[in-house]
């Protein structure tokens, strides 16, 4: 049994999943992989969890979300993050605060602080990786230690793994995706004749969409997990200044209506394209005919679709699109290291 | 640069395709993994290929198929495997010999005697896996040999790698897939109209089906794939006699119609169920509702669903049906041996 010590960053929707599924998963983990991931501390804001010894750990994570971090033993208001992985053996850190695409922070220096102590890292935020992808993935290679964020591509929907490992010795000239389950969402409302006015509130009192959800409708979140799939699968070195990003604002019950004539449907797409080493990324509303791949994905599954040299057109949809979803996705990479 | 001694058993459309694609991703494995895999025996019926040297190798890959392996300096009629793997540093078994479902020979003996000698392996048939799966993989497992088998399990479709990587963690409930491009290409002719026999024969004219096209149609091919591909993926311990097989030869008119008029489409489906640690595979027609993930999948593409309780339903689809799709399975598989 190999012992892995785990420190959790943020304890939002995602994070407290995280840790529900830690326990849940704990007799799982050790009989299929021969793995005990050991909680040792939850960084907050306000402050830090520090387990004490085994049976301390083991009442967070059996509790999960039901009790306040911050009224359990071993809470200490202030701790930083920098002061709790001091004290610990290096594992990985499982980053889940919330996410900054233009600062990067607060994650940005986790994740550098965490790297420069020989921490792994299995991320679900986007900022930090956005912000600084070469940096972080130069420093991880140069110190031996795995970098992964399933979690912050689409999660539960298999992506950098599928090009990594899938699709290994095949060269990809295309990937179209849809990254963003809000968007697929609401232009499924569109189609079905709402306005988008309602289809956004719909959108919000489902908890589907964020209650700022320009992140996601103007085509930043797709853009930011575009940039992250591209660099990890095909090995592009994109900022988010080299994609020109159009959301669904502008979608018109006209381009939707044109588009049903011919049997089209509207999508949210970020597209890259490889050709004779030209890269182009781009995130914009597309009108897919009835043979693409994507042609079918509707309401809030997501999907992508690798185009490659040497194994034709591979598709992946589906995939939960919740907080448990995205745990799971860290939990998976976590596995993935350690294995 | 990691040398990767490799040999390649069976020199058929696979094997010829394997070796064609040794010589297009050479520059490219060497940049992108650091690998340089080095052939160095083709072993067929009537005797075998052995490299001299590096030019001898590389103008056997580069001539590919257009030259009879039989007419290359090299050639030694009569060879055996055995006698061929004894001379050469292990490396890696690239198998691709007609599979023999019932017996899993002559695999089965080079599988053994390979992974007795320290070779790891790349298979593309079903056969000596079919067979004797537990025995394999124990051998290969007691040995610290990697046994991989993506040739075999809907080749460049992803499947087994999917479920082992990128749902690490999470438990499968539910597999559905359409393994064989064949009879899904059957199915799709028989609802456009046609009749059984003159699907099939089309379906032969353009090269998809078999001259004896019995194995796919009577979903034996189905039920092998569904057989590895539930033994990699959730740990089950399948033989064939466990799964009930019925093929799409008593597809009725009648049946595809009744379908059609609830919307439904009819799949051969290979279906592995888990509940409750109670383990049900079965091969048959099926016809899915407009919701279920395979539903528009026609033609010669392929498909599967896993259904998993941390991360939703995650569906793979497409990947070349052809021997080069098989081939680049063959090679992903290799350099995820040693990468």
């Amino acid at each position: 049994m190999k012992n892995v010590p785990v420190v959790l960053t943020g304890y939002g929707n995602v994070g407290r999943a995280f840790v529900r599924l830690l326990t849940d998963k704990r007799l799982e983990c050790a009989r299929r992989y021969g793995l005990e991931l050991d909680l040792k501390a939850v960084l907050r804001r306000s402050g830090g969890w520090l387990a004490k010894g085994c049976d301390d750990a083991e009442a967070l994570t059996s509790s999960g979300a039901s009790v306040a971090l911050e009224s359990h033993p071993g809470w200490v208001p202030g701790l930083t993050f920098d002061s709790a992985i001091d004290r610990l053996t290096p594992g990985v850190l499982a980053e889940a605060t919330p996410s900054n695409w233009r600062t990067g922070e607060p994650q940005l220096a986790f994740l550098h602080s965490a790297l420069d102590a020989g921490w792994n890292v299995a991320a679900a935020s986007k900022g930090a990786l956005v912000v600084d992808f070469r940096g972080l993935t130069e420093k991880a290679r140069s110190r031996g230690l795995a970098l992964k964020y399933s979690g912050a591509t689409a999660a539960a929907l298999p992506t950098v793994d599928v090009a990594a490992i899938a699709l290994a010795g095949a060269s990809i000239e295309r990937i179209d995706g849809i990254l963003t389950g809000t968007t697929n969402y609401i232009l499924s409302r569109l189609e079905a004749g709402e306005s988008f006015a309602d289809a956004l509130i719909e959108a919000q009192a489902k908890g589907i969409a964020e209650l700022d959800p320009s992140m996601d409708i103007d085509g930043w979140d797709t853009a930011c997990k575009l940039l992250l799939i591209s660099n990890a699968a095909a090995g592009t070195n994109l900022t988010l200044a080299d994609i020109p990003v159009e959301g669904i604002r502008n979608v018109s019950a006209a381009m939707l209506a044109d588009a049903r004539k011919e049997g089209r449907a509207v999508k949210l797409l970020g597209r890259l394209t490889i050709q004779d080493g030209r890269v182009k990324a781009e995130v914009k509303p597309v009108a897919v005919e009835p043979s693409h791949p994507l042609h079918g994905i509707t309401g809030t599954v997501k999907g992508i679709a690798f185009m490659t040299d040497t194994m034709g057109t591979v598709v992946v949809t589906g995939g939960k699109s919740d907080p448990r979803g995205t745990a799971a996705a860290m939990l998976k990479d976590i596995i993935n290291i350690y294995r």
